[in-house]
């Protein structure tokens, strides 16, 4: 994909943001994209997660043009939440994948990225308009948020594990907007019938003494983590996990 | 190594193919660079898989002039298959060492990719000629192809397992025109005493609702595949493992 | 980090040195700058193994006028074994966060690659001068190196593992110049209760026919390497441990 990107867009800067993403997880996808896009833009955003490729899913560009930004994937949910980020979708169509750029005709369709989605992102990135790269469709008929949303009953925020990284921290779908004010120094986590309390806290450092705490990551995210070690394995966090949040109720120390 | 051809080389464009090849695994190294290196040429393609670093082993640099590639890295054949895709082999040299861009003398042999063959693929990318990196050889004289081809008795093709990818699929030396004609719908897959019938489909998105396919991949090789599952561990295929492949007489359903 | 530090300094050269250092290993990581950057100089080299991010440990550039050199990281000792091997460090800064480049307020500070040293990194690479980026500090006052240095008894080297790499191979902490003179054609290596003899060689390809060597890496170090094995695993190696080189008594073969 780099090697057809500078084919055909010669010295374009490409920079990869992960190749870490699970197999088939679109919604990992998503959320890499999602975290990433606010320093990639203005610019041209290639995604590739596609466990429909080769199906009849669609390979789409889309345009949030307020803030200068061509997404470029299938059209499967990976690229909705980064765009609607950055601003409601403009434009989008359908790629048409220019003959001159594919493999041998007797070659198996199996590999978009390289086929489809790098000719399309590099000839966005010369600036070549999206109607000349594909035919429009309705941007109301793209693929839906494969990222959930948390919920709230009374004052229990229910959120789910959207990502465990590399240390262990549990990443979850809910932000510090999402518990109820006023603001609580401590948050009481529930996950099935255990649970514990964390104080929220703004950085990794800042977990110690305690075993864990919530910790607001770096993009704005609640994070259950614990100091040097893996929370995911100490507490049995994985991706997909129901949390419920409230308030604690204990004594301040 | 990017900082050495940065250094002799600066503003040439460095493109990673992979880090991925399995440590010593020539034949790996090799069908990757196979895949990779029409969409490389024109250009410099420079690999390393190199258990006989410090031995009497030659570090080479290949011209197939017919593409306007050079090829960089160990004689033990990791350059032969994706060499002889392009073309044939015009030029050979052994390369002498640029004294000038060594680590201090004092230091191990042990790195080639960065004391060797980084600095002679960078002056190729300059534009150096290969009489000025290297002393003549005959190409004829290069260790010869390390991946298999598979053979026919009958109507049975007497394939192997090529490459693992890390969704499961067991890609196979063979391509669907080592099939015999006409095409056959299903193909009858025996590895040792187990056997099943797969359709010869041309996306992973076609397998649905089968257990398993024979897909003709994005190279043109015959996979072995599941919808979204491990293939490899399904089945229990291997690199290198025996695959005989022939038509199923199977009933069409 | 890429793409901030495309925003910052557009079209200058980014090379990745590694992503595979261990979580919070900050040894790993200054062994990983020390090795790499005699190829890095001139320049501005930035790492960051950080497991204090968000806590008081300050976020530091520092200065090799005799290499050229610019340094970015965290106070935690990771560079400076690599500082050292360039030179004298001739001005340290603590580095003032740019408001400008950073994430919204309400974020969370885990992230301080992306929002503290990229930004430093990238501004020192277009020449911004070091008193712009921070205030001065004491080069004295920087945390210390993070990478032990063997020690001698009589005519036996106290060395211990710094790095087990990804084929098996263990690199000392001790180099050539470490062992007693006159230099041995062999070594008898101590691990705990257990031992074994060793021939010094300069690299993997000479370690056969002999189970195990002891080679001369390409960084200068002493490793203790099998023949397309892994030492690691076959003499249980791992990464702290205690090794005791001296001269090997046995009969020459």
């Amino acid at each position: 994909m780099h090697a057809v990107c500078d084919r055909v867009a010669p010295g374009v800067t490409v920079i990869d943001v992960t190749h870490g993403v699970p197999a088939h997880d679109v919604r990992a996808g998503a959320l890499t994209l999602w975290r990433a896009v606010p320093w990639l833009v203005p610019g041209v955003v290639l995604g590739v997660v596609d466990p429909g490729v080769g199906t009849a899913r669609r390979a789409v560009a889309l345009t949030v043009a307020a803030a200068g930004a061509t997404l470029v994937g299938p059209d499967n949910g990976l690229l909705i939440p980064a765009a609607h980020r950055l601003g409601p979708i403009t434009e989008a169509v359908e790629i048409v994948p220019d003959a001159g750029l594919g493999p041998p005709g007797d070659w198996g369709a199996t590999f978009a990225g390289r086929d489809v989605f790098a000719p399309a992102a590099a000839r966005a990135a010369l600036g070549v308009a999206l109607d000349r790269i594909g035919t429009a469709v309705d941007p109301a008929s793209l693929a839906g948020e494969p990222v959930p949303r948390p919920t709230r009953s009374g004052d229990v925020v229910h959120a789910e594990v959207l990502w465990v990284d590399r240390f262990g921290n549990a990443q979850l779908n809910a932000t510090a907007a999402d518990l109820p004010a006023p603001p609580a120094a401590e948050v009481l986590v529930e996950v099935g019938s255990r649970s514990w309390v964390g104080r929220l806290v703004g950085s990794y450092g800042d977990i110690a003494p305690d075993p864990v705490a919530v910790v607001v990551d770096s993009y704005g995210h609640l994070s259950i983590c614990c100091d040097r070690r893996s929370a995911a394995a100490t507490y049995g966090l994985a991706v997909g996990q129901p949390v419920r949040l409230s308030r604690s109720e204990r004594h301040p120390r």
